[in-house]
C-alpha cells in the first residue's frame, strides 16, 4: 500500500505558542498515563510539569476539560487521505491508521485509563468521541457503502457488521493479541481475510 | 442454534456458606462498579456491604486479591459446551457466550473499571486473564484449528487472524456499536459474514 500524507486535524496554533502548546499536551498525557485521574488532574499540575505558567494554558484552553479532549485527540492518528479508487486499498488505509496509533504503548495506556473514566465524565468523553472516533467510523462507513454501490462488496452486506469485522479485528489485536508491535502488514491481512472470508471455497 | 448447558467453572462452596459467598461476590462487584479502585477496596468495606463478618470472608479467601479474581471471573460467561460437529455451530456458541455477558451493563462497567487498573495490579490481572480469558481463547483456537483440519475453513487461514475477525467483531459491538442490548442473532450473523467474506462473489 502507498504511504499517504495525513490530514492535519488539529487547529493551527500561533507559531510562537506552538512549542508551549506541545509541552502542555505532553504534560497532560504524561500525568494521565501515570494514573492521575481526570478529577485529580489540575491546571497547576499540568503547568508545573510542562514548565509553563498557568496563564499560558488559560490563553489557549478555557478549562481542564477542553485541554483533556485536545490531548486525547492527539493520540488518535489523523484520518488518512483515501485514494477513492479501490475499496480494498481504502479499507487498508483506514485500518492501518488504527494500527499505527495502537502500536504506541503510551497511547494504549493513556486511552485505557481515560476510557475507564468515561462513566464519570460523560460530557468529556462524548466530546472526545465526536471529535476523534465518530469521523473515522463515518469514513469507514462511507467506504463500505461505496463498495456495496460499486459491487466490490456484497450487495446484502450489513454495513455495521462489515465495520465490526474489520475494525474489530484490529481492536482485538490491541486488546487480546500477542504483546508487542502489531505486524506492519496486519491491516492488509485483516482486509483480505474479511473480504474473502475464512471458510474454504466450494471445491 | 441450540441452547446449551453451561459448564460450571466455579469451585463448589460448602452449601451452608453459599449464600454468604454470593453476597460477598456481589458486594465486591458493586463496590468496584461504583468506582472503588482495587487499592481502596477493603475487606471491611466488602464485609459491611455484604452484611457478613470479616471472618466469613477470610474463611473463604485469604486476601483481597483472591476475592477480586473470583468476583471478576463470575462476570465472564462460562465456556459453552460445544457440539463438536459443525465448526460454524461451535463458533456461534462461543461468540454467543461473549454476547450474553457483554449484554449486561454492570458487567461491562465493572470489567472496564477493573481493566483500567491492569497496569497497577499486573499479578491480579494476570491471574484473571489465565482464569477467565485464556480458556475461551484456547477453545476458539481449537475450533478454528479443527475447521482447518476438516476443510470447513481455508487451509491457509492464520488462526490468530480468524480469532481476531470473529472475536473482534463481538468486541467492537460492545465498545463502539450501537448502545443497548446486542441483537440476539449477532453471533450467528458475525460467524456467517466472517465465513463467507464481505466481498461480492466472482460474477
Amino acid at each position: 500500500m502507498t504511504i499517504q500524507e495525513p490530514v492535519t486535524a488539529r487547529p493551527a496554533g500561533r507559531p510562537r505558542s506552538e512549542k508551549a502548546e506541545k509541552a502542555i499536551i505532553e504534560a497532560t498525557l504524561d500525568l494521565i498515563g501515570e494514573g492521575m485521574g481526570v478529577s485529580e488532574l489540575s491546571i497547576e499540575a499540568i503547568a508545573s510539569r510542562a514548565g509553563v505558567g498557568k496563564t499560558t494554558i488559560y490563553r489557549r484552553w478555557s478549562n481542564k476539560e477542553d485541554l483533556v479532549v485536545d490531548a486525547l485527540s492527539t493520540l488518535k492518528a489523523p484520518l488518512p487521505v483515501l485514494g477513492g479508487v479501490s475499496v480494498r486499498d481504502d479499507l487498508i488505509s483506514l485500518l492501518d491508521a488504527m494500527r499505527s496509533e495502537a502500536g504506541q504503548a503510551r497511547s494504549r495506556c493513556v486511552m485505557n485509563i481515560a476510557m475507564s473514566e468515561a462513566d464519570r465524565y460523560p460530557r468529556l468523553m462524548d466530546r472526545f468521541m465526536k471529535r476523534a472516533v465518530v469521523p473515522r467510523k463515518e469514513a469507514m462507513r462511507a467506504v463500505i457503502e461505496r463498495g456495496i454501490g460499486t459491487g466490490e462488496l456484497r450487495a446484502d452486506l450489513d454495513v455495521d457488521l462489515g465495520m465490526a469485522i474489520l475494525s474489530g479485528a484490529m481492536l482485538w489485536h490491541t486488546k487480546w493479541g500477542p504483546a508487542g508491535d502489531l505486524a506492519p502488514d496486519l491491516a492488509e491481512r485483516v482486509v483480505d481475510a474479511a473480504l474473502a472470508g475464512i471458510a474454504a471455497g466450494t471445491p
